[in-house]
């Protein structure tokens, strides 16, 4: 607990810099997320504004309403509500006193001039609410910068993601146990999620049980009426996560069911080798868009039996987890970031033959000091056939 | 499948005809339930602008990208893609031709000059910029158009309304059969989560299963800490529903386990004889504002049994009901709305004394034609005490 207070002051601190480093006055923060990541309070719904920070170069306010005040935490994981309430200011928004009223009382106490806000959070209309209110200070927009933050991971979250990626594992060690000719994609993705909520976890997304043919379709999505069933000798991909403190998982392995062929097994193979040695690439390089290639390139290098080389998948090679399943870094042709210690990102390329198969491997990892990794997700990779 | 599409024509000419009222010549739709509603369309996110349509006075247009036009109408509840594809010209959004070159070419093919935008939904960075591309056109910001154009439900609505409460009535008749002594509030919710699951629905909202002083809260979240057990004579708040085809069911029903007091049985058959009467109101007070006053009057004229007036309830007394399980009209003090055939809304007002008990009773009731109604949900509201 006291471990967490810490880590909730420095995340402050580390946007407080930005703002002195920019000279701005303030930061409204209206997402979710970043809500959530800069002072452990969560409301019920990511989509209905029940709760506001500012952070100033003095305070952090929380503006929300009694539904929130008076059960205080009860809806977050931080059990001693006081002293995480001693960070910040927490303010009743009543129906008499909303968010602007608040805001125009503290920027007159505070004399803020340049308020910043979310641009890619804030709704057109909830600006020019603001703006019709606050008229004599300096409204600017700013994107993507809290998520920028949110990339390196402190000691907290590193242990929240290190807990859902086990949890991942163990779920699927039961899941292939029952994994048997007739089931259906949905059975499975549906044993998935009960087995993690039956423990009282919950899944980081709706899991992509993909059957033959449909493993072929990178984005395939399970919820969808095509509901392959597993046959004799079938190729299942699995990609899944459990969602352990609002930190995510994410996983893909490919389960094979009966005899395979000798052509199945020989690209797996040398996908798996391209995945491993991706993960070890980590380790020296820190610009993800030579490791995008690095993979690609691992693949494209490699043919099948008729000596054609295989095909690069379509999409990236990675992405940063955390409090969404989709964070950064990116590790893409297009990505602009840089990959340091402490970014948890996944690694999961793939290969796919269209209307016959498809196959992908994804860990979440670790990235290091000292050009070390630790790979979260550790359940098997090897090319097994499971009992069927 | 042809009602639907019929029902989709209807619902793109009731927004055009506001376009030609308003001299207005295209409305750009990015809200995630709007688009669904309009075009059957539906993405894997709500957040994530998987896909946008536009509504000019000549053409429907659906921007999307390739994960989901190749597999079409997959994700969603509609299979015959190709009648509901005449509807309205699908755009292939690729990273060379985003949604701003699509636009641009059409705004010049249709001679667009004012374009509406949903303003409560879309960020203001998406606005800056299509505002900084599209620089000769008006771009003017609507609030809450299509959801109130939602309000009234069609035929296709109304059939997925009716289903999801009957859903949810069967679930609930399973569930109670199965609540005992020490069974926890997040167990109860669980069984239903699975219920529906297993039989391939939804829930509508994580349930509220709220025992003894719990109940007395009424925005309780089960997720919480608190995670209170049933006793030998427990009181159980239970809020719930279930989803079918995207549209809500909602339900509030008392359990009382053992043997209960003279005074709990008392104000329970008031405020059942309240929320009774309130619906049959229903069929004739088109003013939500004064069903709300009559609802709360018949509570606040009730006496406990040392003759105190019993207290009125901190919610509105009722909310529509549809693809979101927060909808037009409102049933309370400050609803500007008017109560009209084919509305679907809740009627549920409660009863709370702090720390000791809350009771609220709720259905999901259809407003028709003719001072009718026809109550969805059908599960027993009569004061029982179920066998533990």
């Amino acid at each position: 607990m006291l471990k967490l207070i810490t880590m909730l002051e420095q995340r402050i601190e580390k946007l407080r810099k930005i703002l002195v480093e920019k000279n701005l006055d303030g930061f409204l923060v209206s997402n979710f997320f970043n809500i959530l990541y800069l002072t452990g309070f969560k409301t019920l719904t990511e989509n209905e504004r029940e709760a506001w920070v500012l952070v100033t170069t003095k305070s952090v306010y929380l503006f929300t309403d009694s539904r929130y005040l008076n059960i205080k935490y009860q809806k977050s994981n931080i059990k001693n509500t006081n002293q995480i309430l001693n960070i910040f200011k927490t303010m009743l928004i009543t129906p008499e006193k909303g968010l602007i009223k608040h805001l125009t009382e503290i920027i007159e106490e505070e004399k803020i001039q340049r308020l910043v806000f979310e641009g890619d959070d804030l709704k057109v209309n909830e600006l020019q609410r603001i703006k019709d209110h606050l008229t004599n200070i300096e409204l600017i927009p700013f994107e993507k910068l809290i998520i920028k933050i949110r990339e390196i991971k402190d000691e907290v979250e590193i242990e929240n993601l290190r807990t859902a990626c086990k949890i991942a594992d163990d779920c699927l060690e039961d899941i292939v146990k029952i994994i048997k000719p007739g089931m259906s994609e949905k059975e499975i993705a549906f044993k998935i999620e009960f087995w993690l909520k039956e423990k009282g976890h919950d899944l980081s997304f709706y899991p992509i049980v993909a059957i033959d043919k449909n493993s072929a379709i990178p984005h395939y999505d399970t919820r969808a009426d095509n509901n392959e069933k597993v046959k004799k000798n079938s190729i299942i991909l699995i990609d899944y996560g459990a969602k352990f403190k609002d930190y995510h998982s994410d996983t893909t392995r490919m389960i094979f069911v009966g005899k395979q062929s000798d052509e199945v097994v020989n690209i797996y193979n040398k996908l798996l080798e391209a995945q491993t040695k991706t993960i070890e690439q980590l380790k020296v390089d820190n610009n993800p868009v030579s490791v995008d290639q690095f993979c690609r390139q691992l693949i494209t290098d490699s043919t099948d039996s008729t000596d054609y080389r295989l095909p690069s998948y379509p999409h990236s090679t990675g992405h940063g987890v955390g409090l969404q399943i989709h964070e950064f870094p990116k590790i893409s042709f297009t990505s602009t970031d840089i990959l340091l210690p402490n970014q948890v990102v996944t690694v999961e390329p793939g290969v796919y033959s269209d209307n016959k198969w498809g196959m992908r491997v994804e860990d979440t990892v670790l990235i290091k000091k000292n050009n070390q990794i630790e790979v979260l997700t550790k359940f098997n990779k090897k090319f097994l056939i499971f009992n069927s």
